[in-house]
């Protein structure tokens, strides 16, 4: 099951993006950073391992956050249950904040960067991974065979955003696809300035290593965002 | 051909696109504006008629110049034959860049930013459209049918970026494909700071009265983008 990814059993060295997302964060040292879905909280203690003066992991899942304190022996960590639908943070208390692979759960993205930004100090960062919207679009994704020899991505329903339903580990999980266009125009909006995107794509090395990332660069999976307050 | 296109033929009104751009358009009275690209006109034209002081229109082609300056009266409109490749202009010399469906047949997109951040005032604008990534990615772009009756656009090589040849009108038309994530980083590594993206999809009052432009709908054939010195 989904405990079982290599990513939650090897945390960040099971996560083929990790290297692109390091190379994004600012300097650690001494911020108060906010990790918004951190589920086992492999980024809140690398965070805090580089220098974070605290941070504080949030996760919606019970189980996750019992994982991700007891697997932390820091006591400035704290890990909170926390709806990030309805989150509120205190106001200009966090230096930073990250969040992987969450806010594609999220339905209401605008009122979470409002509260994100309302939450950072002037000058703050925020980075966050969700699935790319050229992954999430279509009714049925999945790979389809190209005459010549391509694994292809099949994209529709692009402009309509809203609800997807996809079966992944459970049968129905819902996800919400916004386009590229409302994700980036939505943190321009709420007054960060968009500082650098990346569409992970695995480097010759790692294909090298594992050969299945290869695929990865038909079409991309995940978008990466750093944004400046 | 393609001066039979409806966007040739009727201009500005057989763009669908166009009341999207129009709605990125700054307040252009008084701005010295540059048109990179400027086809037969059109555009230089309603830049003018919206307040421009002068506009600059460029284009590599010799036949669109000429139709351009024969279809222009206005002595504060000059048209120029020049490749955008290897294109200089003044420094601080333009208040408003402007480029239509021009920039994914140049090779050399980051020397062509960095010259036009150049050329412009601070405070200036950029606004620019050009085929989106996810329409020029795939070896074999076209339709696909879905089971569900969506209509399908494949996408693959999209993290490998470089020429495209397509048979558009003429056979083997040369194009560069760029992710979203190069174009943009591009203008933010440049100075430019990213104002507002959108993807194209047509209004229901669009589709209403076009239907074929529902299929817009699957996936956005066009990036528009607007960006500030």
């Amino acid at each position: 099951g989904y405990s079982q990814l290599p990513r939650q059993v090897h945390g960040l060295a099971g996560a083929p993006e990790w290297p692109a997302i390091k190379a994004m964060l600012p300097d650690m040292t001494d911020r108060r950073v906010v990790d918004l879905g951190c589920g086992f909280g492999w980024a809140s203690r690398y965070l805090r391992g580089a220098g974070a003066q605290s941070v504080l992991g949030l996760d919606v899942s019970q189980n996750m956050i019992e994982r991700a304190r007891a697997d932390t022996n820091d006591a400035a960590i704290e890990y909170r249950i926390a709806d990030l639908e309805t989150l509120e943070l205190p106001q200009g208390a966090f230096d930073f904040a990250f969040s992987a692979l969450t806010f594609h759960y999220i339905r209401d993205f605008d009122r979470l960067v409002r509260m994100i930004h309302a939450a950072l100090t002037p000058g703050a960062q925020f980075v966050f991974t969700i699935e790319h919207p050229i992954f999430m679009a279509a009714t049925q994704p999945r790979w389809l065979p190209e005459e010549d020899g391509h694994k292809t991505w099949p994209v529709n329903c692009y402009a309509l955003e809203g609800e997807r339903r996809t079966n992944w580990f459970a049968s129905g999980v819902l996800k919400y696809h916004r386009t590229m266009a409302t994700t980036l125009n939505t943190l321009v909006g709420t007054g960060f300035a968009l500082r650098e995107i990346r569409e992970f794509a695995p480097t010759r090395a790692q294909i090298a290593e594992m050969p299945d990332l290869a695929e990865e660069l038909e079409r991309p999976m995940m978008l990466l965002v750093s944004a400046g307050r």
